[in-house]
């Protein structure tokens, strides 16, 4: 008659409460199981200041929490409230994921994990010698961690702002040990014709910003591309880059294996990454789309 | 695929860790295919002060908990901390549960009405006309506010201390209009010779503080007897009025009434009180004890 202890989470951040990472965790759950309850905590609607997210920490710790996920503008501030920090996340000075463990909190980052998961599942075999990444934003950078991590030679990060593009380069080139580049974006036709592929990190190709980021005439079958933007799953760049004959990885993989790693952080339980994309797919559009 | 927004509540006081409400609710809940997470907040683990019972309210509000229970010693604290008070916890100036409804925190009192809930499924058709209640604290005082709710004609409090006696029967007859009397337990012989029932609303009887209130030779077969104690569900005194012919009502039934009146307040969903109650007894004693 006894049921296991059931799980608590939180995400906070600004402007959260319509996320969908919450579906994600308690429907997955469910399937699997395990009672599973998961709460927004908008630190707008809560008229919170994001330098309040120590005083969250304690709350949700005190009241029952098992583990917050964290989001802008949270990221960085919460690394000042932790006891121990993921050596990736430690890397990147960004955690999404504090688990209230026996140890202390334990601070993660799932979005650098949960990209890397996702390549590897989305685009296995895809060559690396060679990658843009353009974006140098938050996104970004937990991106190229991740690409660096799946073993690229040579990075080359382009930002419409080149120096911010620069700081990431150098810093990535730091941590890694690895010659990284930047790029203006003028350099983009250059480095789309010899590069293997390209990861796209900037918020062009969402509902809000239509378009693609670059001319799609800059798109050639010896090219794979990978987008970050999952509302739509299907955005205008991946069209083009499939309409031209390139592999391609959707956003919706980073997304749900965000949200995958950091459930068996939470949980210990490694979740069905099919099922919860299944289930994505159909948050992020009622009507199923074909890709 | 979708679920309903599961539910979230907490129990806040001083040593409510090994409570057995949490499993109440969330095993009921279970069975009612409602999603349902109670965490325990021990303001003796948590080294907080029961004054910021206010602060505990704000947060639990804001990390997205729909409801709290609220026991010792902030049952009156949490008074200064609501919008709108149930009339019947105003009367007795003491809240258990607060619900975070869109209309603002509302406090309700269901030790007073799951007692009297208890007692109209436990002793149907009891007489009313004169009834002892012995002891006068918070929980006694709970109690005889819902006797009087149930129609007792002449209500007398005893207690060890004759002069809290005296204040709460002050106060009952105040509120209720009736005349209420109080009485030292030396007046128990003559009382027990010619009332209809007694509720028992000590320690006396608890595994810690074992025995009967008082002799059991005053006890004869025109009594009913309640007992709000529940650990053990079968009293001594349960025992030796049962042996005497007694109808008796067991502290299990208040326990699970107000675990059932606070279900009911957060869920809207009028659960099963008999199950509830099976339940309890499995968690009280593993071993079921036939009473």
């Amino acid at each position: 008659m006894e049921q296991p202890r059931p799980y608590l989470v939180g995400l906070v951040g600004t402007g959260v409460t319509p996320s969908l990472t919450p579906p994600m965790h308690m429907v997955e759950a469910r399937a699997l199981g395990i009672d599973y309850v998961y709460r927004t905590i908008d630190l707008i609607d809560l008229h919170l200041a994001p330098e309040r997210i120590g005083e969250i920490l304690d709350w949700a710790q005190r009241l029952g929490f098992d583990a917050l996920n964290v989001t802008h503008p949270c990221k960085r501030l919460v690394l000042d409230h932790l006891d121990r920090v993921d050596p990736r996340a430690a890397a990147l000075g960004a955690v999404n994921t504090v688990v209230f463990s026996p140890e202390g909190r334990i601070g993660y980052n799932t979005d650098t994990t949960g990209f890397e998961a996702g390549f590897r599942a989305g685009l296995p075999g895809a060559a690396l010698d060679d990658v843009v990444i353009m974006g140098a934003g938050g996104a970004g950078s937990a991106v190229a961690d991740a690409l660096l991590r799946l073993g690229v030679v040579r990075l080359t990060v382009v930002d419409l702002d080149l120096g911010r593009a620069g700081e990431l380069a150098d810093e990535l080139a730091a941590r890694h040990e690895r010659a990284v580049a930047a790029a203006s974006v003028v350099a983009l036709p250059d480095l789309l014709g010899r590069v293997d592929g390209i990861v796209h990190c900037t918020p062009t190709g969402m509902k809000e910003h239509p378009g693609t980021p670059f001319p799609p005439e800059l798109l050639h079958e010896g090219l794979w591309v990978a987008d970050i933007v999952y509302r739509p799953f299907d955005t205008a760049l991946l069209q083009a880059a499939r309409a031209r004959g390139c592999r391609t990885l959707d956003g919706g993989r980073m997304a749900v294996h965000q949200a995958v790693d950091a459930f068996e952080l939470i949980t210990g339980v490694r979740p069905d990454a099919e099922r919860m994309t299944r289930h994505f797919q159909t948050l992020v559009d009622p009507q199923p789309i074909l890709i």
